[in-house]
């Protein structure tokens, strides 16, 4: 046992090499960047995901050809082990689904590009027709009298604010109403609800995404339009009466046991300290899930790929998992923390690319001030990649349930003006990932990673 | 005249007044984002140039076209005063043009996608056949004997460095050998040369680009093709001899009378002082110029739109200028430069957006030390909008006249992943510019001015 005086001398000495290490830290930033750059396999990785198999709802068999994909792309990158954890997931089923429009003024109904919101309930594959009633924001929602609203179809226009340089905080107003709007407007007798999606597109590109009913409401059918057809709605509602039909069949069918992928390096020092960097798995049935969540899945495979190929020999365990059921039940997500927390597994971090597939501007940090502060100190080797926002608080769904647990979380911050013109829709394919801003979020993320397996995440200070 | 005391105590008021109106700026520069992100009107002027014209080399019926479109939008746009200023510019002429390759062992000619390189000679429409000669950098083409290149294609294999997180790095580390090889190459009696396209793109895309002859050497047609194209070839030269057909029409036509446009908002404070903004109305005459450099052109006049929009009275004199022929003559910005000098003009400032239309990280700033501080003590009313970088050292090609009067300049640094996947190409089309990171584009762009129109660049010390 060492006495006092030796253990000063001891963590001057470790302070010391601790300042060493940090000196190479930028050299191996540089040398992740390039082998990323020059010969990262992930946007190839990619557009086999996105080409061969497509999207991949929960519960669908693209879904579990993505798992076999998954595990078979983790032990190609060189993960030491590779394994299926079992995970029970919903299972939506879309079917055929139509939404046509009668103009004022006009004897037919127009077909317009519309999508049912996930996990809603459809028309049965019925054909209803009704009248439109429209409103623009949840207070006239709210406050208007039942009868006005009652057998209608109610048409939400609530705008995507564009003013916010940061798309993530518009979406947190507007996402919100596709559960909000179903459930007030059915408590109201309404028919079915059409919202103006949660979409910052200059298009009509309609964009699904997660709803769930009340348990005191009648479950109705739930569907989003493009903005320019909320545009010529919008436009349309002074002029005189408009109807619509709707037909869909959608609904949820029986749960399916399914799978997260995982694959590990194991920590060379502490491998009982576990480090894990994901993305989701599971996609929207419509596009190929490219940005949403492809791209987070094949930045962190070439975390692994990264380290395998450089020979660097993690001090800490790393994890490479790709999680199913973000789009609509997180089932995966809290699979995992219940893993972890039934092994007694010491996670010391989490990370999650989940934003799409911009170029990296930063890394948001869901954890304890100490720790902000802990990587902060790191800021200056990552600014000539381009990632210079340390300030950002937000880590990931898919870590949620392991942040709830009190691990410290993560989360990539790409640049997120594109990002909500494809999120949830057939226009998010691998053609609409730039390949070079793809790596770039897998160097920051393998940088981040690279520091936190040699580091830790520094002493908990209590704050 | 003021006592050094009254001198003192004026000086010690204005920096008080100076600290109210930076406390105030913040305020502007929201204001200045909400009015373009919400109302602006760049996008849609960017549809308009992009679909109504089209592409404009210079000397072309479509660069005349421009010139109207530029003089009604910066009317449109609120400019007191727009006005053409006359620029003789260079008429290159494209024409028809092929490119097929007979692979070892194929006893056909297979066309391949590629162009000519600008300002580059062609064969007079004649078709010419010859023996590929495969070299992957300068060094060995100068240094190979003239009796292996003689009578032969030079096929220059030089890749893009995709290392650089700044792909303007790695554009000028390659432009170069447009000029460079084809000089090179001709003085070894090449029949012609074939490059390596200066293209970041993950792709087949054939990239145009300036190209001149040296006094000295027989002008030899030079053609640029696609990365895959070059992949190909690459492999296929260890297989056996490559034969190559080339044809093209290409040639430098009579100089064409042309113009600038100009639109001023004249200074209420100092109007002799003048700070310009501008991009380049032409582009090549393939795609549509949409990033290169329509996007330069609509953010110039989105500042004029929005300084009158908000009522904002600028203390010096503003004005935007879409210069002509930027891409092969310079022509415009000379001329700009030249009728500055002999009018007596005061620049003090001058802005460049040519760098492609990706959301805005900082502002290259090509000035002396003390201005560039002078404008990085704004750092933080920018860093909400994503631009953080002020340590770039650039401003453009069109306002490098300016600079050479001492004028200090700087330019809009977008984020350059995308921009050499399209740059200079068929891909180059509206629908490959993202309405938001435009916008932002002109965001940045108008606050820059604004704080110049109010507080000038500082007095200038010596450094």
């Amino acid at each position: 046992m060492l006495s006092r005086t030796g253990q000063l001398l001891l963590a001057v000495l470790l302070s010391c090499f601790s300042h060493i290490s940090k000196a190479d830290d930028s050299t191996m930033f540089r040398k992740i960047s390039d082998e990323i750059m020059l010969r990262g396999k992930c946007y190839e990785n990619l557009r086999s995901l996105c080409k061969n198999i497509g999207h991949r709802l929960s519960g669908t068999p693209e879904a579990e050809k993505a798992v076999l994909w998954a595990q078979i792309t983790l032990k190609e990158a060189g993960a030491d082990t590779v394994w299926l954890q079992p995970v029970e997931v919903p299972y939506w089923y879309r079917g055929k689904e139509l939404l046509s429009v009668q103009f004022p003024g006009s004897q037919e109904f127009v077909q317009v590009p519309a999508l049912s919101l996930g996990n809603s309930e459809g028309t049965k594959g019925q054909l209803w027709e009704a009248e439109l009633f429209i409103c623009h924001d949840l207070k006239t929602l709210q406050e208007t009298p039942a009868d006005q609203i009652k057998g209608k179809i109610v048409f939400f226009n609530f705008r995507f604010p564009q003013e916010h340089v940061n798309t993530f905080h518009g979406y947190g107003q507007t996402a919100r109403y596709r559960s909000i709007v179903p459930n007030t407007a059915s408590a109201k007798g309404a028919l079915a609800v059409i919202i103006r999606s949660v979409s910052t597109g200059e298009d009509d590109v309609p964009h699904t995404g997660v709803m769930s009913y009340a348990d005191s409401v009648k479950p109705i059918p739930a569907m989003a339009i493009g903005n320019f057809t909320a545009n010529k709605l919008e436009k349309s509602i002074h002029k005189g009466k408009i109807r619509v039909r709707m037909q869909s069949e959608c609904t949820m069918k029986e749960p399916v046991l399914s799978y997260n992928v995982i694959g590990e390096i194991k920590g060379s020092v502490f491998p009982e300290e576990i480090i894990i960097a994901g993305g989701h798995l599971d996609s929207w049935d419509v596009g190929e899930g490219a940005h949403d969540d492809g791209s987070g899945c094949v930045q962190s495979i070439e975390i692994i790929r990264t380290f395998k190929q450089l020979g660097i020999k993690p001090k800490r365990t790393i994890r490479a998992v790709m999680f199913m059921n973000e789009e609509n039940g997180l089932k995966g997500g809290i699979a995992y923390a219940d893993s972890a927390k039934a092994a007694q597994e010491k996670h010391i971090f989490a990370l999650e690319s989940d934003a799409g597939a911009g170029a990296p501007r930063g890394i948001g940090l869901k954890m304890s001030e100490a720790r902000r502060n802990f990587v902060r100190q790191f800021r200056h080797l990552f600014l000539p990649y381009g990632v210079y926002d340390f300030e950002q608080q937000y880590g990931g769904a898919d870590i949620s349930p392991l942040e709830k647990q009190g691990v410290p979380v993560a989360g990539l911050y790409p640049d997120p003006q594109r990002y909500f013109d494809l999120h949830h829709t057939s226009a998010d394919v691998f053609e609409a990932v730039n390949h070079r801003e793809l790596k770039l979020g897998a160097v920051a993320m393998t940088q981040l990673i690279y520091l936190v397996s040699e580091y830790g995440l520094g002493e908990e200070v209590t704050d």
